[in-house]
């Protein structure tokens, strides 16, 4: 079992605590957290190995042949030209080879530390981080139902994450406070994140300025000594698939592989909109895209830290709608996972991802075939992994306790089967012997409390007692958990003097310039 | 791509079908039905070698040491003693690779014949053959709520298994018919299956002659040397774990057995209770009870079809509830699978299983997990694939016609990577370049009517028109998916000679016994 629950309470050995943190500490409610995931189970290998030399051959091609666009970016030209790439206009193609071997001194894992030691994650190897939704600009609830998401929730959703056992990361935008001006965003965003949770979280990276925010704010979190030799954050790079690397994601990715922060480098695609509508074609394309922004990352700053990314959808040919859960996004997660782990890279991909309005069945169908084959992937950084719903237009209150129970389903299963003489239970089978009982017997005794993963949602109550209660679905009950979580919820203990600089620099940030909603 | 959808006419090439049968096929509404999934990705192999060899001699100390009851059958134990068992009492312990060996004359695989040649399923090797729930005493619809199970329902049901595209099998008491005599309700399920459905199905197994008119009936609906040379059902035989064999079930696996019928031998397992606590204490008792089971079919009749079955669930530790869709089941699952191969036994496990009381998330979460693993589990034959709520009591309308609908994305996914030059789609890279749109591609036009699974049931349109279509969940949308299957309904067509002798047999039957409800 190498699932590993740690009864802690909210921050713990917080960096630079003081007197007031040690205060905070004894008075703080015992929160629950599980370990990252440290896979103890295989992965699912669905190519052979000749289908996987195809796709990197295909890959070499599409980047010796076709290349890719570097928009608006005289000094990438520059920089791939200073490599040997041939360089025509804002088209780069790659002789073949260059860029995966480029793309070798990236690392193979790395630590994204937290603010609490406790949290830090090794995202790599067979490690599974699971991190929530990212980007909706909606929120629902049951009560609220569906409406434009604001600082408050964005609030709410950073408190849940703190609150919630399996998941390992804050996250970055967990939904977008639309009330607060788009310039100033980021910042809000931040302060949430270091102040609400002592998990690690996610870096801006919608313009230059935001990025170098993120930074500053993180040394005023953990100490500017501290920043400049370790990595702090993990931020997302976006990739406009196909075969395009627009100017603000590379400037995101400039800023961060410079300060040796990590990106992850992630082709989003809606399959026959962005890539061709064919698994095999998609993962070509996907492979061409990741080795050109690893190997720029390496170009930037050898040994950066960064992720080999896979945003993939299908896509309903009669509406255009993007479509979750469905088993083409399904195979092109398995063989991404392969050809990451070939690259010797950490791998993002898969999530709580669904196209239903409601927190329903086809909600939890879609997302557990998506969390299912994300775990059997090898996938390393798994954003979005609770609380997306309605394509990712929406963060869901109930969807996001709904999605992190099931993260619990993820731990235990990848934590392999115990072949220990006590996992064998070779005396229960004595003891009881045919047509006996194993409730009572000794070995069961021992080992109830730990045997099965426990929900804290489901219900699985007598239909009797069921219907008294009111015959609640999976929605309400969810309804009553997210209340609950929130009511509980202690913000982890933060030196003072740290949370005041925090805010001062947010102050005077947003004091600096007037408001811009674009 | 090996998924293979057929249109094809209701009862086409229908055995015996004369000029009515040839009239009936002209009218018949067009079903489209997807043959068995033959898989072409990997299996997820959980345990290592050395894991499974533990478990094999952990088995075998079983049976040498423990042994097994056989209960109230001085018959199966004298059979026992006669291949050198060590009989006791009815404790029946086995030197060691005794119960091995004597299974070696079961198939790998065989073929189960449908009354419509175009439904026979082969149930081994790399396939996956779908089977709805089994057993139910209640049913739940939208409008109707929960109640006792009736003919009518059962034959609704059996109704909804014929128009679902990705069910290749009937099934058995898809509902039980509480409103018919217990001692006569396998007449009326046995006729509900020979004449509203044209798929494969399951016979009786509640008493001998219970098991002897299943297959006197197919004796009637294939014919007599058919039936004796070939085999025409696939029937469930539950083991009494821990340990045990009951009179009831081996009575039927003798009668199936002896007649080259095949036989699902099943432990029944919710861990904790039934098995111990622990995945490997479970795997090893299951391999133990399975090995004795496949091996008295063995002894009844040499090379008799028969399946490795195993039922596992683990159990809520506070309320003793059985629970599904978690970590353990799914290990088990797995597990059990390398043991069934490692035997060169078809393997039966998962299903849509869930504890919810309504078709909603938890429903849905618990499903899709099963679902999932017993595709990558290897199992060949999945009964209780659609339709199962409430850790079995209720057969649900909702829940029948979402699960079919998912049934579909296994087919998918079970097809592989296609990697021809169509599914490498390089020439789609060329022609879109960087910054381009696939959606218009020719090769876009050439494939898009087949690149993705679709659903039947599934809401992808824009929230607006969602919202402004009544902001339906897929409950609902599955209720109307339910009333639209059942309103184009056509029996497949069946010679009108062989209808009559049928329903003559049942009534003949009926009429020879009083009703009895015990």
């Amino acid at each position: 079992m190498s699932e590993e629950i740690e009864q802690a309470a909210g921050g713990r050995r917080a960096r630079g605590g003081g007197g007031a943190a040690r205060r905070a500490e004894r008075t703080a409610v015992r929160v629950e957290f599980a370990k990252y995931i440290e896979r103890n189970i295989p992965n699912l290998e669905i190519l052979n190995e000749e289908a996987l030399q195809l796709i990197e051959a295909n890959a070499e091609t599409v980047l010796e042949q076709i290349g890719v666009n570097f928009v608006e970016n005289p000094a990438a030209l520059e920089r791939w030209r200073a490599v040997g790439a041939d360089v025509q206009g804002e088209r780069v193609r790659f002789p073949r080879g260059l860029a995966r071997e480029l793309c070798k001194t990236a690392p193979a894992s790395f630590v994204q530390h937290a603010r609490n030691p406790d949290r830090n994650v090794t995202i790599g190897g067979k490690n599974l981080v699971l991190a929530p939704v990212y980007g909706p600009p909606f929120v629902r609830d049951l009560e609220g139902g569906r409406r434009y998401a604001t600082i408050a929730d964005f609030r709410n959703f950073v408190k849940l994450g703190q609150m919630s056992k399996y998941l390992h990361h804050s996250g970055g935008t967990v939904c977008e406070p639309t009330d607060v001006a788009v310039n100033k965003r980021h910042l809000d965003m931040l302060h949430a994140h270091m102040t609400l949770s002592d998990k690690p979280y996610m870096g801006s990276v919608t313009e230059r300025s935001r990025c170098v925010d993120s930074i500053e704010m993180s040394k005023i979190l953990f100490g500017e000594k501290f920043v400049d030799e370790n990595t702090v954050m993990t931020s997302l790079v976006n990739i406009n698939s196909p075969l395009t690397f627009d100017p603000i994601m590379m400037d995101a990715l400039e800023v961060y592989a410079a300060a040796n922060q990590a990106c992850i480098v992630s082709p989003f695609i809606v399959g026959g909109a962005m890539a061709p509508v064919t698994v095999a074609g998609t993962l070509t394309q996907v492979l061409a895209e990741v080795m050109v922004a690893v190997a720029y990352s390496q170009i930037i700053r050898k040994g950066a830290p960064v992720i080999f990314g896979a945003f993939v959808t299908s896509i309903d040919m009669n509406s255009g709608a993007p479509t979750f859960g469905t088993p083409e996004a399904a195979q092109i997660t398995l063989g991404a996972g392969q050809l990451a782990r070939r690259m010797g890279l950490p791998f993002r991909s898969a999530g709580s991802f669904c196209g239903s309005k409601l927190p329903d069945a086809q909600a939890a169908y879609e997302t557990a075939n998506t969390l299912n084959i994300g775990l059997l992937s090898g996938v390393n950084f798994m954003l979005h992994a609770c609380g997306w719903l309605e394509g990712g237009l929406v963060s869901s209150y109930e969807k996001y306790v709904m999605d992190a129970d099931q993260l619990g389903v993820l731990h235990r299963l990848a934590a392999g089967i115990d072949m220990s003489a006590n996992g064998q239970a070779m005396e229960a089978l004595r003891e009881v012997g045919p047509g006996g009982h194993f409730l009572g017997c000794s070995h069961t005794q021992a080992n109830f409390k730990d045997a099965f993963w426990k929900t804290d949602l489901f219900d699985y109550k007598p239909f009797e007692t069921w219907d008294e209660e009111g015959a609640r679905d999976t929605a309400t009950l969810a309804s009553v958990r997210v209340k609950k979580m929130l009511g509980e919820y202690q913000a982890p203990a933060i030196d003072p003097g740290i949370n005041e600089a925090l805010s001062e620099y947010v102050a005077r940030k947003k004091a600096a310039v007037p408001d811009a909603f674009l």
